[in-house]
């Protein structure tokens, strides 16, 4: 079908032009961003909730949310104290740099340290689409199962970032952790990898350590 | 963007074209066929292996795995001692008719009873694209959250029957079953669901039953 391919080519080179101007445009602001990937329920809102609530009194933190239809996340981040703005895809399956211009517009970005784009719960297709954010971070969870790094394999080669989310449920799943991150050692060698509980706050600091020196260095 | 909003219809309409006559070849064999549908980890695979080996004496299963890069899946099934056939969908991130239509072409659909469809995981995409199988059943897992069917809404729509998995970890999780079925009743009145665990096989037995009466009203 190369009349397909043709099309999908034209979608993804214009996207990332507009990706690359949603970039200069964080720079010029001094603002370090990140886009947000995973499954349904890996646990992306309760780790912006829990990152905007750590960081509140250090940095002034904005989240832009995609959602196929509701506004749940947006309302818990802006509830967890952010400028919270939600970008509804209208069914599509992930953000594009469109989406997040759009998102950008709503906010006054010389006001803002760090942006936090919660993408769509999907494991496949926001990993194909540049948003012109700094780094790419995956939430991964444990219930989700060890051999998922060998079954999206795209995701796992794309992002900078991975936390391993819910370790609060090791006792009572069978995730076979060394599995696993040598599925992840094998597609993103030396990926930068925490290992948290959103629930519990196990292992978070660590993760508000690196985001800190991020901004820093961004700033 | 109305040029590719037509370019997405006509796939769609060739799509269903293709899914009717996949189900006139499974009706002409006497075949019941299920879309299995799920978020990455929810459980899709240990549903159809259980399924397997608890009908092995009673019925001939076959089972086609959608997945973007590996045979895991297949071979899980094919270890339960189902024929087991895997269409690797080049990274597109849902099963549609003519995969399944390359699926069908490996199986002698005369020698079986039950064909079980596993797509991709992924809540968004599949729902949108029919196979031509007689009923779709979605497994959504505990430790997702309460909240998909609010955010998912398309996929709790388009589905004939639920299965709730991973209920052995309702203990350990901050799950609102009552929340979680209000979303349900609203999107999808009525809806046939099954709480169970694939993991200690608690509620299976009510699901199995389900699927026997199914297949003897097809054959």
């Amino acid at each position: 079908m190369p009349k397909r391919i043709a099309v999908v080519e034209d979608i993804l080179s214009a996207n990332d032009r507009l990706a690359a101007e949603n970039r200069a445009r964080l720079d010029q602001a001094g603002v370090f961003s990140l886009n947000v990937i995973a499954s349904p329920g890996a646990g992306k809102t309760s780790l912006v909730e829990r990152t905007i609530r750590a960081l509140a009194d250090e940095l002034r933190v904005a989240v832009i949310n995609g959602d196929l239809a509701t506004r749940i996340d947006a309302d818990r981040a802006a509830a967890a104290g952010a400028r919270a703005v939600q970008v509804n895809t209208g069914g599509e399956c992930h953000l594009d740099a469109v989406m997040l211009r759009g998102g950008l517009e709503q906010i006054a970005l010389d006001e803002i340290d760090l942006l936090l784009v919660e993408n769509v719960g999907n494991l496949i297709c926001p990993v194909a689409f540049r948003l012109g954010t700094h780094r790419s971070v995956l939430v991964a969870s444990v219930p989700e199962g060890a051999d998922k790094p060998y079954k999206y394999p795209g995701t796992y080669r794309g992002v900078d970032i991975l936390l391993i989310n819910k370790i609060d449920l090791l006792p009572y799943v069978d995730f076979d952790m060394e599995y696993f991150r040598r599925g992840v050692e094998t597609l993103n060698p030396g990926l930068v990898t925490f290992p948290i509980s959103c629930r519990t706050g196990e292992g978070l600091a660590p993760w508000f350590d690196w985001l800190r020196r991020a901004v820093e260095q961004a700033g």
